[in-house]
């Protein structure tokens, strides 16, 4: 048991390098001071700590030590707590910030972080984001909205710098010298031709270090890809992942540039899509968050629980046929489980891998063949091996050699289907263009519990029961 | 079940859009080029794919279509595509490359990308690589792999640009635009102090729209954070998305500057830090890859198996301990798995939501007390679901009302069972220094299980053969 050993040896460092994020400590002095009243105390504590830190402490504590603390806090929600806030609150946090206040923190932002708060909120509450920002920022959150939900369009910044692609290194650091108002934050200046098409993007590092007469399309970046404005937002945060970009140039349906993404926000979104994959896989549905109630839990589990209950009364009935063997020999109740229970095992080692290769592009057409084999393979392998083990379990458990014969055969049998459930059923979903990771383990188990039952019992029923 | 009609819907764009990552179809024309020999096709439908992509097309076909593409390919391996390359083949490759190549190969990368090859190899796989780099790179890279693994410094990239604090933007220009040999990618100019600390870091936006007399520690930037080169990668990775960094400089134990983490690289961290929480919950140990053979893939999901049918022969023999009941009343053994099914399920909920927050330091001393609470009464809610739904089945199915109080009850029982051990055990697992999501399926089904058999049969003898 190499495997295990490693693991159990990967302690982590011990805490004191673990210095980031919020220290429960000091989650503990805010909360004695929010509840003495203790302004001073709150401002001072609260001071020193990031906007997506503060964000993390309004989460984790309950709704009424919430409501205490910002009631006692002079500065107060800023537009960057705000965005960084989990959407299970925001709601809550932004109906009891006062109209002013509101809108002072959605005017910091930029249009992309506007959006980002609007989209999830309910429609009186979007009315009143909307109605604090100036004309053109309305219009420029209202034009991303008209974009599909999830899509490059929502994620996009329409701040960016653009030169024509004739320009040389000179005449473009001498228009960025000039400019007044450049975004805060830019790493590429976007080459277009005159229809507005980028071309190219040279960043700001290489422009500094070449001669002003060199043509900025001579030092543009190989990893150039532009992004499609209806692009879902997975597949934006693959390709930055695939390709190392940085950013990337938005395009519309003529090739147009209308914005531009960046790394940190494609970083975002890898994060939740995994803990979307997590999640799944275990059959809890939706953006699930920590710091969500009861009944909002209970709606995104129990659906999954009905499903599962389902497939487990089938599972059931099949047991049901075979009660005269299990009359006749109580031992199969007492040994089924374990057929099952590797089964089930086996399938989902191999559906989390199977998941994991489809969303990094690893599991394809070109290899699904090759790896559907080395999966019956590893399956025939482990069913093997632990048909001897209980082989040998069975006759010191019960001395009954036949009895061993019958669990051996079906615990291949199960890991030989474990192993092409596990990989046929998301390859399956996968196809009909669903989200292979809502394969969960209802899904995968079902086979094994069915096939597990089925062969275990009907062949003791026929070895055993019928001699 | 809404939350399901939700997931169903959510169907993928159709492929139209999805234009990243490899095409199956070329591929397939690339492997029938390597059959036919056609070295120029192959090279005309190689040329236009990016080093990622290369990779990944060599991992994705067979070992043999592997060494007749490489022996037609006139480009052939560079740093680039070897840097891309998963471990468990890059030996392979390496091994078939003449030195020449190889040597070429590695001068090409950062030091940094060496040290992600060579820390993976074998030793005298290493020797060779470090022979092929000259002395300076060689020394760079020996200083990187003093570092622990999976460290800052084995992440980070040497190649930097400083100033001092009390420059201005002028001077700064001044010296880029002067300096011959600066980094292929850097975003940020590091201010220093005379003894080397990091005080602050100005982006090269900032930079050029600054006016020339403007000093460069009034434009730095809030994001501002260092990273000791002890840290953990998991930490940096976690610190880059929750402070939204773009860079980082690196410090020594005296807090001095020795390198520089970009978001790129803290992105591949985050990435895989995923895949391995993704395939630990599923019981797969270390960092599994798809292109993993038989045997390897055993040495990594065996040994939970083997874990998995030790907790599966304790369930079994807590059923073996009611064997006269389920003589008595085989319905009993039909109804057993239903059970200990809704328990695992519902336990896989719980425990994947809690390693998630623990991940993401969303869970943590501040509000796990809150979180039990919310989970056992979602556990209690749907353990009142199910108890009427299975108390209504098993009349209906049986005709036996005491049966159906039996399951009603044991079910509330084993989903309570199940809410604590979701959240206790991963909770546990942290504090005791591990990573909670090693908590598997194989620990945490063991509870529901053991729990489930022993409540409804104990239940049962109590009800039932007591009448």
């Amino acid at each position: 048991m190499a495997g295990q050993d490693e693991q159990l040896n990967e302690r982590r460092e011990p805490a004191e390098d673990e210095d980031y994020g919020l220290d429960p400590r000091t989650v503990e002095a805010i909360l004695q001071a929010a509840d003495a009243g203790d302004a001073a105390g709150i401002d001072a504590l609260m001071e020193p700590l990031h906007p997506a830190d503060i964000a993390d402490l309004l989460e984790q504590i309950g709704a009424g030590e919430r409501a205490k603390l910002l009631s006692h806090w002079s500065r107060g929600i800023d537009g960057d707590i705000l965005s960084e806030l989990d959407e299970s609150i925001r709601e809550e946090v932004i109906e009891a910030l006062p109209h002013e206040v509101l809108s002072e923190a959605v005017r910091e932002l930029d249009s992309d972080d506007v959006v980002d708060i609007v989209e999830d909120l309910e429609e009186p509450q979007q009315e009143r984001i909307l109605g604090a920002l100036d004309d053109s920022e309305r219009a420029a959150v209202k034009q991303s909205l008209t974009y599909p939900d999830r899509s490059a369009g929502r994620l996009m910044q329409r701040e960016f710098v653009t030169a024509p692609e004739d320009w040389t290194v000179g005449a473009a650091i001498d228009f960025l010298r000039g400019e007044e108002e450049l975004p805060d934050q830019f790493y590429h200046v976007i080459l277009v031709d005159p229809r507005w098409h980028p071309v190219g993007y040279v960043t700001l590092g290489k422009l500094l270090s070449s001669r002003r007469a060199v043509r900025l399309k001579d030092i543009t970046e190989d990893s150039f890809r532009t992004i499609s404005v209806t692009e879902d937002e997975g597949e934006v945060a693959y390709a930055f992942n695939q390709y190392h970009l940085i950013s990337a140039p938005v395009v519309d349906e003529h090739d147009r540039l209308v914005g531009v993404i960046t790394i940190d926000d494609a970083m975002i979104v890898l994060d939740e899509e995994h803990e979307e994959d997590v999640l799944r896989l275990a059959g809890v549905a939706g953006e699930s968050s920590i710091s969500d109630g009861v009944v909002e839990t209970c709606r995104r589990r129990t659906p999954w629980l009905a499903v599962n209950l389902l497939t487990a009364i089938l599972a059931s009935w099949v047991i049901s046929l075979f009660s005269n063997s299990i009359q006749a020999i109580v031992a199969l109740a007492t040994l089924m489980p374990i057929v099952a229970s590797q089964g089930g095992n086996a399938a989902t080692q191999t559906l989390a891998v199977a998941v994991r290769g489809l969303a990094t592009k690893d599991l394809t057409p070109s290899n699904a063949g090759r790896i559907v084999l080395r999966e019956l393979m590893v399956g025939g392998l482990n069913g093997l091996i632990f048909a001897l083990v209980m082989g040998a379990t069975t006759v010191f458990w019960f001395g009954s050699p036949l009895l061993a014969l019958v669990m051996a055969m079906a615990m291949i049998i199960n890991l030989l289907a474990a192993a092409l459930g596990g990989i046929l059923i998301p390859l399956a979903i996968e196809r009909l263009g669903f989200d292979p990771a809502l394969a969960s383990g209802a899904f995968v188990t079902t086979v094994t519990d069915v096939v597990g039952f089925f062969s275990f019992l009907g062949l003791a029923t026929l070895i055993l029961i019928g001699h």
